[in-house]
């Protein structure tokens, strides 16, 4: 009995059939034509699906149901989209329904990042863990929490690791807060800080690489962190040790076994790590920060889409 | 079938009996004598305990096991306790067997707060309440959480609120960290920031109830307070504050249904109250705000003891 699986980004989204092992039997990432509106894109989704599962053999009668990750805030039991700061224009869309009626099989929908952390429950860097805290840090910071083993949702939508105040009068963060984890230390902050810092290091490379202050991105201060510019070193290592404060939080409250991060920022790899775990250390209790593993995820983009194939499992 | 419970605090210490559906036949409360060492402590706790089995008309055989609560942090499976900041001397104190030796039943040991929390899940403002945050606000700050109505323990140590960190830079924790809620919140920090600001409120009548700067306590401060003192009703609204950034970012993580608030400072009643919640509306994300009412526990001084009665009772 074969499920769906559907994880809707931004930019990208990544649809799949799956076995009823969650083993991947064919996926596609296609544009996500956000701009277009809605109707286009739950379109151009049921289009792809369907061309999959016949690429795939499969019998539409034999598809068991069908996961759907998105950012939210969302209402997971009635399957609907409350708004989705990253797609224009989705408020309170009735996501699952949709695919009910066009695969005709029962839909489920949960917040992308949750799934994220159930993918790397079941397939990735969480096999064999019961309780971890999984951070997505990209564009903006969310989390997942997994504990015996499951997704903890509390009433809906737990696991807002990027809203957690770090700086009470920091800077504006997108959620209308202020000093929030996601205005200090997503992909979003690195880039901003570059560019407001830009005028103590006009020579940085950060800018030669950029091209222009409106087009820096935290892949170009990586890359000049990389090559040994002051600025873009700088910026990492804040962001670091604001992320390790928002870490040593989680790890204060839940405790948990390992936290796994996710997202582009985490390909970074070291130059954010050690700088990270030597923050937790500092800040989480002794005994707590002693239990904890910080480790990066190992499924990348594939975490959320075998997420939402668990999830149209039941096996979340 | 009978068990026994003990809540050791570092003034007071409560002992009881309790029947098999976790009613309380007999209950002492004693003055831990602390500065004689741990062996008088556990000595007299034993001894009162025994009387209690006595006036209670419980044959000692008929014991079905012993709960323990104290400060961690503490390694459970192993029933020891590792330091306990209330208790001086008490490293490595082997609890748990100290009382199986006592008593020749199973004895269980957990963390004092971690107790409170299970005591409200139980008989008190949590009954009925899936998942929610207790917060213990008195002469430091702890937590404990219940998930899908039973403790959450993570690696044995969940639940340390009082020590994430809300300013980066704050005043020195008693744990060693700068900025902790505890060193912000707690009821050592409302008496330490009363002192200090004391020379820009001469008059204030915190001085005139404490008699001396070194005497002031968090009750006098609450009490000047209540009568209109600048300064007192400014360290309490900076209390609240502080605390409701700690709660919204439990509110954040967790997205519980309640949060319930024990310990002494939370007889101030709605000074604190309708402040903590304002704050904790502005810093959690809209809908996670919404889902959570704020409330202050039922059980006073007796959730510690109920909740070691219910461990005894394995139904933790």
């Amino acid at each position: 009995m074969p499920v769906l699986g559907v994880d809707i980004g931004g930019t990208k989204t990544i649809v799949a059939v799956a076995d009823n092992g969650g083993c991947i039997l064919a996926q596609a990432k296609i544009s996500t034509p956000r701009e277009q509106g809605p109707a286009a894109v739950l379109s151009e989704i049921e289009s792809t699906l369907k061309r999959l599962v016949e690429e795939a053999g499969i019998e539409p009668g034999e598809i068991q149901g069908l996961g759907i990750g998105c950012g939210g805030p969302l209402d997971r039991d009635r399957g609907v989209i409350l708004t989705a700061p990253n797609l224009p224009g989705w408020d309170n869309l009735p996501l699952a329904e949709y695919f009910e009626t066009a695969f005709h099989v029962p839909a489920y929908l949960d917040n992308d990042v949750n799934l994220a952390a159930l993918g790397e429950a079941r397939k990735g860097a969480g096999v064999g863990v019961d309780h971890f805290a999984y951070f997505n840090i990209g564009t903006g910071i969310g989390g997942g929490i997994i504990i015996d083993g499951r997704l903890y949702r509390g009433c809906g939508n737990a696991g807002e690791f990027g809203h957690q105040t770090i700086l009470p009068d920091g800077p504006e963060c997108l959620c209308g807060r202020r000093g929030c984890l996601e205005s200090l230390a997503s992909g979003t902050s690195i880039a901003r800080r570059a560019r407001e810092q830009l005028s103590d290091y006009p020579e940085s490379l950060v800018l030669r690489y950029a091209g222009d202050a409106d087009t820096i991105t935290a892949e170009y201060v990586f890359k000049a962190a990389l090559d040994g510019d002051l600025l873009a070193r700088r910026i990492w290592k804040e962001t670091a040790e604001y992320l390790g404060l928002g870490i040593a939080n989680v790890v204060n409250i839940l405790n948990p076994r390992r936290v796994i991060l996710g997202g582009g920022v985490v390909k970074a790899g070291d130059l954010l790590l050690d700088e990270v775990r030597r923050t937790v250390k500092e800040r989480a209790m002794a005994q707590l920060a002693r239990d904890v593993e910080i480790v990066p995820g190992v499924l990348g983009d594939q975490a959320g889409i075998l997420g939402a194939i668990y999830l149209a499992l039941g096996r979340d």
